[in-house]
């Protein structure tokens, strides 16, 4: 069960420094034992933020924290504290009680304003928070403040794990700046649209206004933390927190109608979907690595709701483990996404191979090629439902004995 | 694979004759080698109808078939045939002939009217019903026709099975009549609800109006085969047909108004229920029997969504599976939901034992209380979301390796 990923990439990305940003990492044994499971990022004076979360109706205390910090505050922070082993969710009183004690210790330690310190917390749900170890470990997590480089990117990338397999983190240079774009991100199970059991903590050097750097994340978030699942279940605590120092730019982006404005979305988008993918390729127990691609819809999303069908369907998900061209379930799950389809114009293929068009199997369907396609790591399932022009991906993986072993025993 | 399920009942019930009711099944070699795999019904002249369908909309030829003939018929059936191992499911064309040469062939070898004949589909998808075997198989089958007796009940239960690990039915007088209700059903896998994969036939010798039959028939398919999910699909070929050939009574209940009505509606309720249980029983993989009880919920409805959010996680049903009171699971899935629920209000049960109250761990909470009721075979898990009086009860299993093995590795 600690075996890496079979889907992980070759090895942790070298990621660039990020003026105006210091990271820490601390073991302060919330409850895994001989590991950093505390994590600190401090930003230069004057950086943005802007925040995407779970839209669970039972959020952990930190989601609720750093909801109100974000709307009550002038779009500016300093700092972000994630500890893992434990959510801090469903703890009532005692959890906010914890949320606020985290901040004012971490604002104390950096003479900040505590409203300035946004939380993430991810593990088990129902117990509370270990006061002494926060009252501990935070100050000597933030006496370890170091500059954001290769070795502190893989510590902090490696201290909001879970039952990650592999730490995962992504960037990009801007063109045409010198800034750059860093992401780090936790997650592997309990995986589903609208932000799922996943944290990421995205930097940039670049200067955006608070408005425009959140037009800029819920839109990427859109087209790649919301389009990933793994068993479709939503956690309590998925945080997207993204932050600029400002420090590589003269003058902050503004407007999106700033020219610089695409080059930036299209790089924040490219980190995102990096990282959402990295989440997929480190799915509980995944073999395959799942792409849907549907088309043909009424609008995209529709598209959207029947690639989910198709991506959270227990018997499509353990056909693919199987690596076995059972398409009826494709039909099955189209049939059951409860939006607009025309049976008798449905197309679909596996990999490069077509196997039904209008409603019946092609006539040069070769199950074969198609097993021959579902045989290697990366798959994918197109459908054109033959309605409109809709059209959306998401990405998933296979459901497999792993998945189990992992789940039936596990606790965070 | 075989292993009948060790959530099945002791055996196969003692069921009633049906008067007015002749049954017959055969092996047509369809898919199956060496095993009965048509069923047939014959029904008296004037025996009424009531069905209920998939509400996929990619849905099989026979579906279309009864939707079509329950429409633009006169509420009356002489037959009803079922094949299992291919569901005439995605096949164009070519599946609407051979539902029409079903019913014609049926038709002719009993002197009535094709759109007198019903039709059900159950196994794989996107391959044609084979004609051969239809047109040396049906005249057999109807050769064949016996009264309804323990044998001939016991054989046509198990003609209609894919990959059910046992035959499944259900009887019970109706009071203050000599008419009796019986039912025999299939499904394992592919259930959610609106039906999901599976078939129900259900015969009583009392008399009802068509329109009132119907009455009955959607109000107790809500509340039985639409409350149950094993793994959350939904097939494209989900049917339940209930006759009443009107033998046992001298004038029909042609009203809901009448007194007998209630009887009738109670004792249809209890049928549909058993079977319903007895499907969750066969869930794939299966080792527990699942309660999930939701109140507080603003509406009965909203108290389903819940239910079903709950029944329907795969981390709730791995962890059912491990006998783990990992509770935060179960938060994790009222979170999801979408409905109404009050974080801080929310109470839970694992059985007897409560787990929580007011959105934190219930003061006296003992999971080792709480584990021994999981590892029953029977688990109930009772959830107030605390904003209201809606509530409603759902019945899944757990998601075992069992699960894996059947569907990573089956065609139909």
């Amino acid at each position: 069960m600690t075996d890496v990923s079979p889907l992980a990439p070759a090895g942790f990305p070298d990621l660039p420094p990020i003026a105006g940003l210091r990271l820490a990492t601390h073991a302060a044994g919330i409850r895994y034992a001989a590991r950093a499971d505390l994590f600190l990022a401090e930003m230069a004076e004057g950086t943005t933020v802007a925040g995407t979360f779970t839209k669970s109706l039972c959020p952990s205390a930190p989601v609720d924290w750093c909801r109100r910090i974000l709307a009550e505050g002038d779009g500016t922070a300093r700092a972000v504290v994630c500890n893992s082993g434990n959510a801090n969710a469903f703890t009532g009183k005692a959890g906010e009680t914890a949320a606020a004690l985290t901040a004012e210790l971490i604002a104390g330690e950096l003479g900040v304003d505590p409203v300035r310190v946004y939380l993430a917390s991810t593990g088990v749900i129902g117990e509370t928070l270990p006061e002494e170890a926060l009252r501990s470990g935070l100050p000597a997590l933030a006496d370890s403040l170091d500059n954001a480089n290769a070795e502190t990117w893989s510590d902090a990338a490696g201290a909001i794990r879970t039952t990650d397999t592999f730490s995962k983190a992504a960037s990009t240079r801007i063109p045409g700046t010198a800034a750059h774009i860093v992401g780090i991100a936790k997650g592997s199970g309990m995986i589903a649209p609208d932000m799922a059991t996943m944290l990421g903590f995205v930097f940039t050097d670049l200067g955006v206004a608070p408005d425009v750097l959140q037009v800029a994340l819920s839109a990427s978030v859109a087209t790649s933390f919301n389009r990933i699942t793994v068993d479709s279940d939503t956690s309590t605590s998925d945080t997207v927190l993204l932050f600029a120092t400002g420090e590589q730019i003269d003058d902050e982006i503004s407007s999106t109608d700033d020219e610089r404005f695409v080059d930036f979305q299209t790089a924040l988008d490219d980190v995102l979907l990096d990282l959402a993918h990295q989440i997929v390729r480190d799915g509980e127990g995944a073999t395959k690595f799942v792409e849907v691609a549907v088309s043909g819809a009424a609008t995209d999303e529709a598209a959207e709701i029947i690639a989910f069908a198709i991506g959270n369907s227990p018997l499509v998900k353990t056909a693919l483990a199987a690596e076995d061209a059972n398409w009826g379930r494709i039909v099955m799950a189209v049939g059951k996404a409860g939006q607009a389809a025309d049976r008798d114009n449905l197309s679909i293929w596996i990999g490069p191979e077509q196997v039904a068009e209008h409603g019946v199997q092609f006539h040069d369907y070769s199950e074969d090629r198609a097993t021959a396609h579902l045989q290697e790591d990366e798959v994918k399932i197109a459908v054109d439902v033959g309605v409109g022009t809709g059209a959306a991906s998401i990405w998933t993986c296979d459901l497999t004995h792993g998945y189990i072993d992992i789940n039936a025993g596990y606790r965070s």
